[in-house]
């Protein structure tokens, strides 16, 4: 007799729970489940910001898969997903064998969303991957390193498009990264720029104004310089044109402007906008009882909006999901919805300062930056408990 | 009464032990001397491949100017020099006022030699300072740090066109550094490839032979391709092509193939061989009585070659011109000529293998890479005593 075969696409924070919650919830022969990702190691969404600045080693934003789940359980295979063909109930690789499957969890992540800005995908960098935040960190530094002798500005000036929350955080991050950088480049540090360019009438749309309000101040007495109500209309080789026609020249141009769907889901027939998924209150697919979708492909509604795709109701969602999913693998039913309980929300402005709201509590600086280290330590718990916190985790 | 005004151009090894030399020797009010060099810092040229592989930071290959210099006696002035006039007895310089000199002393050091090569100096980088040293790193870094994303081999490809002192003293840095520079960026080590090219029939021309084999024989074994017999048709930005038409696609090719003398030299009117001058015994440029020209843009012949430019040589000029030149300024004149006295040569193959001859003795491995140590902490000693040699030197 063959148990049913659960396969999960990605090991982002909704696939690696489901993975655990399922390994944990099901005894040995109740099905067979396998987790299919890009890479041999998790990265941690929330530190991208870090290592793209270098602050941090990318080491610290990533956890190798096989360490942190049960592999007898687990058949983990590093593999990059080609289709999904869901009228065969198959999930097909760029190089092993298709896999065939009875249960389908897709948690493929993003990729970005440049409404249609000429030139970003070619000349823009993106804060997504670790691979991704390395060329940043190494591209910023080959044009420091050329200013000394070139002596051009827009080699040390870097813009930002997006002010976000990842914009916000990879701005903080750069600011505590200058003056090392200025030093060891013999950069003077008054002449870098680093400019952040957000499309809406604020900084961190939606968020707390007296928050937002501390942040700009913050930054702002760093030096960063922010442009609100300003599209970017193009993104060129030489930087990026403004509506209006302003061009700031910047050898570095980093989009955190915002993401869309993997375009695996979008291309496997499923209903999509922008790439996103309207899942039902038990995370399915509409029209597919077998095939759930997580994080940052799907979309959780909050009344009329959406919830933003968040690390966090990600997590909530693969726990649901691996407790949810055992229950029907053993032939029951999925009683209750998913419902997302925000628990707060932190943005690091570099290592020591941050704002965040948790509960209804306001917090800034230095209280707002440990909390944002707890958050993240939480994650490290709840993927490879103490030893994992002890050895990524810092205070 | 007016005292005669020195002025030295260069604070390599050869100006920086002239203007110490002098400091010493004179008394206050004997002369005025001035020391020129467009950066605050000094830069140890025997060190210079570490930084450029990532091996050491740049700062372990420069010492701060003020910091060795008595700036009481010595006035020291940042700037770089944009003529020298030797019929006026002035040196131009690109911000300042022009200085008058009684006694002209130019160790400007050199510049790349390219003998022509198509490319190589637009699309080649260079072991040449501090700021060239950090670019080679850095885009080396950026390239690695593409490769996971875009698993081209050219980008994990480096050439080193030229396998003398420089050429092989980099390769072997490379090698040490390799692992660490593959971990960070996943990058599989053996995909690298390090190739090293050479014109003449040997590595390391002129050199002892079974020390060469040695050398190449450590180097191969750490996976360095030796391409000698080949010279360089043409770098472009993709990579070089050999003579004979082979291409090597190569996203980082650096040249160490040679260096020829500073070119304001050159301009002065001196009469140059590929911008290096024949001094005289006392080190005086030919038809010029008050001017010295010292390292990499002087010749000294030892029979019918010239020695080779190195940091060894450059030193011992700047210690003989310091005491002759003293005696000069007394009224008196100098009465023993320039001898070089080679006090023997190592050339490192990364952080614990070298190879070297000292006196009559040969000396490879551990040992030799000891008594490269022990050359590089007598330049520290020299230049800042035993304070600096703490500081920056290790063992």
């Amino acid at each position: 007799m063959s148990v049913p075969k659960v396969v999960i696409l990605g090991a982002g924070y909704g696939g690696l729970m489901t993975a655990k919650g399922l390994a944990k919830e099901l005894g040995y022969n109740e099905a067979e489940i396998t987790l299919v990702n890009e890479n041999k190691y998790h990265y941690i969404t929330t530190k991208l910001h870090e290592p793209a600045a270098g602050t941090a080693h990318p080491d610290h934003a990533r956890v190798s898969i096989p360490s942190v789940i049960n592999t007898k359980r687990i058949n983990f295979i590093q593999d990059r997903v080609s289709a999904i063909k869901l009228n065969e109930q198959e999930v097909q690789l760029e190089n092993g064998e298709p896999l065939k499957y009875d249960y389908l969890v897709i948690g493929l992540g993003s990729a970005p969303e440049t409404f249609g800005i000429k030139g970003l995908l070619e000349n823009a960098f993106f804060i997504r991957n670790i691979n991704s935040v390395r060329q940043i960190r190494e591209h910023m530094e080959y044009m420091f390193s050329r200013y000394a002798s070139e002596k051009k500005e827009e080699l040390i000036t870097i813009v930002v498009g997006g002010a976000g929350f990842t914009g916000i955080e990879y701005v903080g991050e750069l600011v505590d990264r200058m003056p090392e950088l200025c030093h060891d480049y013999d950069v003077p540090m008054e002449k870098v720029r680093i400019v952040n360019v957000e499309a809406a009438p604020t900084v961190l749309p939606g968020f707390d104004k007296e928050l937002v309000d501390y942040a700009v101040k913050y930054l702002e007495g760093k030096g960063v310089e922010f442009l609100v109500n300003t599209p970017i209309e193009e993104c060129t080789k030489e930087g990026v044109i403004l509506k209006g026609g302003q061009e700031i020249k910047a050898a570095t141009v980093v989009w955190t402007g915002g993401v869309r769907g993997n375009k695996l889901v979008e291309e496997s027939g499923i209903e999509t906008m922008r790439g996103r998924v309207k899942v039902d209150e038990q995370l399915r697919a509409p029209g597919y009882e077998n095939v759930f979708i997580l994080g940052d492909s799907s979309l959780v509604f909050n009344g009329e909006r959406p919830y933003p795709p968040t690390a966090q109701i990600s997590t909530q969602q693969g726990q649901y999901l691996g407790k949810q999913l055992a229950k029907v693998i053993r032939g029951g039913q999925i009683t209750e919805p998913f419902v997302y309980k925000p628990k707060g929300t932190v943005a690091s402005l570099g290592r020591r300062e941050a704002i965040g709201v948790v509960g209804n509590k306001k917090m800034t600086g230095g209280s707002a930056a440990f909390m944002k280290k707890v958050i993240d330590l939480r994650w490290l718990f709840l993927l490879g408990g103490v030893g994992l916190a002890l050895r990524k985790g810092k205070l």
